[in-house]
């Protein structure tokens, strides 16, 4: 299958060469064409990788993935073009951390909204799902790395969509008990405002690489 | 020990009687002296309990719990009185949800505050610690109601005062292995903010009697 990347940081890095790895081809998207973090990821993955502008990345993909900063996501899709993400499943694993403020950040939307509702409000034909938003770059491509059962949320509108982005999670390795779909797009807010306490349960662990399971007396 | 538990919700009964039970004497405050609620609770465990005012049962414990609703919280503690409170372990097990709110709730103060810190900051002179407020009252006083290893965090500015509120923990049932203390009061954001994340799994799963572990690849 053909993916867009959107983003160049290590979530957009760690995320497109897992795809690649997975036989995918994979595009990534930058805010110029010369992106110089997009080329040479681009040139460290073969023939599976290249690199382009958002616009570029998000027309190649049949399915694509923002993984820019959440200060600068809606910028960015705006850049990518709401007819190349039209019709569309848009994986959403970014989180509003708002870059003003310090040690440990802040969100720069919460509570009575989300990112990824600003998202799907902003590109209604795209059919935007919250997902992997709450570990870290690893985790989010190789849940092995956190020993036993531990989960990963699903937040969107549409159905089909979120059956799509399950599929992607277990091509990731991710245990299909494992996931769980919390509903429509506006229960991103509880993924994005766990954010807070993520933060400081890495800060209490000293490593991203752990995650955590909901325990309940039922299966499931 | 003497406990004085303000409020007469579900949550403060269910404290209120464990602490009994564990053979503690326990006061329940309301706003007025003849609350119905605190008098039937009073008479409902016998000589362990008695009810009165939130100054009076703040004045007769030694260890306060703040079970008040959030929205309450500030004004219950003021109608306590900071002289009532001075030099005491004030556990706050209230989440700040906003009464105007529709369902699921969104909260009153969240990301760049929280209501654990407004209460400390309203009374310097008690050690608060904000802790509990991530499970159902059931699974507050019997942490065994879920399966096997699930955490509970504890947000305080007082090492002493997180000890103790440990100790009541594990009196409670909790697995001393479990209870992971955030660090100071500022953490209680992450434990507040939770919240959105928990309103969504409780409605997934169809039950308050879950919890979360947090899995990582260290022990602890």
């Amino acid at each position: 299958m053909r993916f867009g990347v959107l983003g160049t940081g290590r979530v957009g890095r760690v995320l497109a060469s897992r795809l690649v790895e997975l036989g995918h081809e994979v595009a990534m998207g930058s805010r110029s064409a010369d992106n110089p973090a997009a080329k040479e990821w681009a040139a460290s993955v073969g023939g599976g990788g290249r690199s382009g502008t958002f616009a570029e990345a998000a027309a190649f993909g049949e399915v694509v993935v923002n993984a820019t900063a959440g200060a600068a996501s809606l910028q960015a899709l705006q850049m990518a073009g709401a007819p190349n993400l039209a019709g569309k499943v848009l994986i959403d694993v970014s989180n509003p951390i708002d870059p003003a403020s310090g040690l440990p950040p802040t969100l720069s939307v919460c509570n009575t909204d989300s990112l990824g509702e600003q998202i799907q409000r902003t590109f209604p034909d795209a059919m935007v799902v919250k997902a992997l938003n709450t570990v870290n770059a690893d985790v989010m491509v190789n849940p092995g790395l956190v020993p036993g059962s531990h989960n990963v949320f699903l937040s969107g509108n549409d159905e089909r969509a979120k059956a799509r982005v399950a599929e992607i999670l277990v091509d990731f390795g991710w245990d299909p008990a494992d996931i769980v779909d919390l509903g429509d797009i506006t229960t991103a807010r509880g993924t994005e405002m766990y954010l807070a306490l993520w933060l400081r349960l890495w800060a209490v662990k000293g490593t991203g690489h752990f995650n955590i399971r909901v325990v309940s007396p039922q299966p499931g």
